[in-house]
């Protein structure tokens, strides 16, 4: 693989090392840390002993997830645009070749290790007591030992986790974790996709597909590549330009719009309405530009995926009278349960949790937990009680 | 017909024709106007010389879409909330027995006697240009030489009409009337259903489908109208008490919400959300009610209306960088097709106009012009532009 692409270097590995504070660490100063906390876009969190701030809200400077352990910082895991239209999108957004990788339907995490421990943040820069609990099980370690400043950027996906309401159809029980990004404590750059891949290849760490580096001329390429994931029930794509500024976009599949518009039919008083308005505009760009038949069997799956959904919910506050789901992850140590209920009670708003189960199985706690949908509940009761509703 | 039910007398003609004002009319006096102007909650309108107050926003004591001209009031049609449940819904708003009508799916309109001119009214307050010129195709006018101070409320529909997509599947060419209430200047009571019915049947006027007088425990004998009418793709109902209070609910078919989300996928991001949203809750609550089976068919069709509508706003923009949809309606008086466009373009914020034909045929001059949904253009041409997307 060159280093030089379009006649722009990339910072080698070693000089990215050797500045590994280059003046991005500096903005997070004592005295940014200091007025972030007074004016609410910083908190002081706690996991197990670990203390840590925790900024909750985009700022100019930092984003939101960033989190501080001993005046050492992990930036946040940036927001990646979305392309509704695949051909004119890598146009518009891509000067240089461009790594294209399969998006993962999961939750993000930064895999970090903090004085002897190692722990998994969330998005939003809480602890992960699930997927910090299962490291281990997730990923090569030793990695840590050589690399102690990485982060290590991923997706942890399945059927099994806390968060979501299903996972990718090819993970047929419990979780994986796709790593597919690095970069190092108090940098917010991620690595080259050469030291990455080098990184991965060592220890072994499990990634998403990596279609490899292609060029807007390549569209008929990516085209097939994404009807492939389409007919497979997978997401899409993310496209991270080989390039200094390492420019990325997302691309998703009309057929995870579907997996998506019947997960939140379930919960739709819980859900902004936009989310369903999104997905029908990019399920509907998807399918009119990769040509795909509008068939049918193809309207069939998107209205079962509305009426089904709604049909559970209503069924479920005729039975029960509320909205729930169930969902089941399992643990190496017991106490982490509880950890994550307590996390999710607090940090959730007003989903409300019961924990069902929870059992020793095959070296494994396995959790079930149910969470109440409020106001899924509230308002389909008071309809089904026959409220009068204004529009 | 009874003029006593359960017990509680209706107030008879006489009396209500006896005292015309009583006590409502007070309450519009030149103080409330003059404060309604200055805090905008009215504002001054004029149509073709006739010179009238318009209150543009619901308050306190006046509805939105009340007018006065030369110090007398036409009060606005208030709203009628909407049960999502049939049985709960009736069993929760009605204590008494009530009329049940056909809800005709087309535009709102109160038409009165204004000096020696006959005008019709939009549910907002203007004086609608289609309408007023149509005024005698329909219906019957004498009834204003006998009642000068009617207000007939009604609906104008039918798939040549200025503001909406379509009209119900019934009617096939230009549109119709259908009175539903009376009342009179001055008043915001509406005629008892005896009243009514009585000028309706001297003067042929017009009419939804009335189904008749039910009670709470014809519960499934309501239930079989609403199947009929879901089967034939109408609208749904309104039910109206039969009691001085005169309490109203309406209850729409599952079909009624497809032909919208059709109608209004083509046009998705100039609507709100929710429009999507609410019309998939009451879609659902009604096939779970009334025990529809969940059909491919059925699926199909919900399907179909969201992608085949977005598909075509997408060729439209690719074909003229635009979404656009096309309006045709009839006149009387070539004039009143350019005081509905001068209206159209002035009232409706962000939608564009333009006239594309006006010719004479069969007695009428057939306007034919399009709307430009300026956030479903720009928006749509944007995302197929390639533009970066956050959510």
């Amino acid at each position: 693989m060159p280093f030089v692409v379009s006649g722009v270097s990339i910072p080698c590995k070693k000089r990215v090392r050797s500045k590994p504070s280059r003046g991005i660490r500096d903005m997070l100063d004592e005295k940014l840390i200091e007025q972030a906390l007074s004016d609410g876009s910083a908190v002081r969190a706690e996991y197990d002993g670990l203390h840590y701030i925790q900024f909750v809200d985009d700022t100019k400077k930092v984003p939101r997830g960033t989190v501080s352990f001993d005046g050492r910082v992990v930036y946040g895991y940036g927001k990646i645009g979305r392309v509704l239209s695949l051909e004119s999108g890598l146009k518009a957004q891509f000067s240089h070749p461009f790594w294209v990788e399969e998006k993962i339907d999961g939750f993000n995490v930064r895999i970090v290790k903090v004085r002897d421990r190692i722990i998994a943040l969330t998005r939003g820069g809480y602890v992960c007591a699930f997927t910090t609990d299962r490291i281990d099980d997730l990923l090569n370690t030793a990695i840590f030992d050589k690399h102690p400043d990485l982060v290590i950027c991923g997706e942890v996906a399945g059927p099994e986790n806390p968060y979501m309401d299903d996972g990718p159809p090819f993970i047929a029980e419990d979780v994986r974790l796709f790593v597919f990004d690095m970069n190092r404590w108090d940098e917010r750059k991620f690595l080259s996709n050469e030291e990455k891949v080098h990184l991965m290849e060592v220890f072994q760490l499990p990634t998403p597909q990596r279609f490899g580096r292609f060029s807007v001329a390549d569209v008929e390429k990516i085209k097939q590549i994404l009807l492939k994931l389409n007919s497979e029930w997978r997401e899409g794509v993310v496209f991270k330009e080989d390039s200094p500024r390492n420019h990325r976009a997302k691309y998703t599949t009309t057929n995870a719009n579907i997996i998506d518009i019947k997960a939140g039919a379930q919960n739709l008083l819980d859900l902004p309405s936009e989310y369903f308005t999104n997905r029908i505009l990019r399920l509907v760009l998807f399918l009119e530009e990769q040509g795909i038949e509008r068939t049918e069997e193809l309207s069939q799956r998107l209205g079962d995926a509305y009426i089904n959904g709604l049909f559970e919910a209503i069924k479920q506050v005729h039975n029960q009278n509320k909205v729930t789901r169930t969902y089941r992850c399992r643990f190496r140590n017991r106490d982490n349960a509880f950890k994550l209920i307590k996390h999710l009670e607090s940090a959730a708003g007003h989903v409300q949790l019961e924990m069902q189960d929870l059992r020793e199985e095959g070296g494994f706690w396995k959790l079930k937990f149910e969470r109440t949908f409020a106001k899924s509940s509230g308002q389909l009761s008071s309809l089904l009680k026959g409220r009068l509703m204004y529009d």
